[in-house]
């Protein structure tokens, strides 16, 4: 049967997932890229290298995040939260940002969340210079909306 | 290691899964919703009931389609087929296209592809009536990438 998922559903995805996908344009082209998070209430902290899908979010700053659990075709959930991206500049944040991914374990080498798949050359980035700009950025929430299908 | 996949892994992510997620976005707003496809060569051919998602594919046809497998945050794949919406209007093509999800069975009631989150209103879409219009259409694909991590 296929339903709208509450809001505690939806909480309760954002909060035990740590793998989404953010949507971007730059007003034509559609990106969507895996991203590493942290939930937090009314945001989504994420981090990326700078490069294209960054540069695209802050000239065009509603953003989509989406998280999904597909078993098979009768039995997904999927949440959308729409939101405004929002760039962290302060050394204090972004080092209490960066404190918040240790336990994911992010900085050990190049992340989920370091490039758009066209941008990736076929280098391996873990070679990358360690002053290479990594970009910490929330996604301040304006809506969540959910469903999912169950098989009964 | 982070490495950029070749069009033979592409391909292969392609043909062996079932359902992916498309980006799409009216000019401003993104949005990501999961779907269910069948891949032919050049295209993805998918189904969708009417609604806020077709109605912005055809006002900006210029979409993407993100297929990922996340094992976790050092093992994982993701490609993206950036594509062009063509909508299959001739009674011809579109039970040809038809025929070809048979073996999802996605017919017996709402499928993955029948609704943007935002859309659902927490009603029962099985209980829609048979007439309510299923729009297929097939993604032109312009260009395919993909990249992974592997733990070494």
């Amino acid at each position: 049967m296929l339903k709208a998922l509450n809001q505690e559903d939806i909480i309760e995805m954002l909060r035990t997932n740590f793998a989404g996908r953010i949507g971007c344009t730059d007003g034509d082209a559609v990106y969507i890229v895996p991203v590493n998070y942290v939930f937090e209430d009314d945001h989504i902290l994420c981090h990326s290298l700078d490069g294209l899908k960054i540069e695209m979010m802050r000239h065009h700053p509603s953003i989509c995040f989406q998280l999904d659990d597909i078993k098979d075709l009768r039995n997904w959930k999927s949440i959308i939260a729409m939101g405004i991206y929002e760039e962290l500049y302060d050394t204090s944040s972004i080092e209490n940002a960066a404190k918040k991914f240790t336990g994911q374990n992010l900085f050990r080498k190049a992340s989920l969340s370091s490039a758009a798949p066209d941008e990736q050359d076929g280098r391996d980035r873990t070679a990358k210079p360690l002053s290479t700009p990594e970009v910490f950025y929330r996604i301040r929430i304006t809506s969540l909306s959910g469903r999912c299908e169950q098989e009964v």
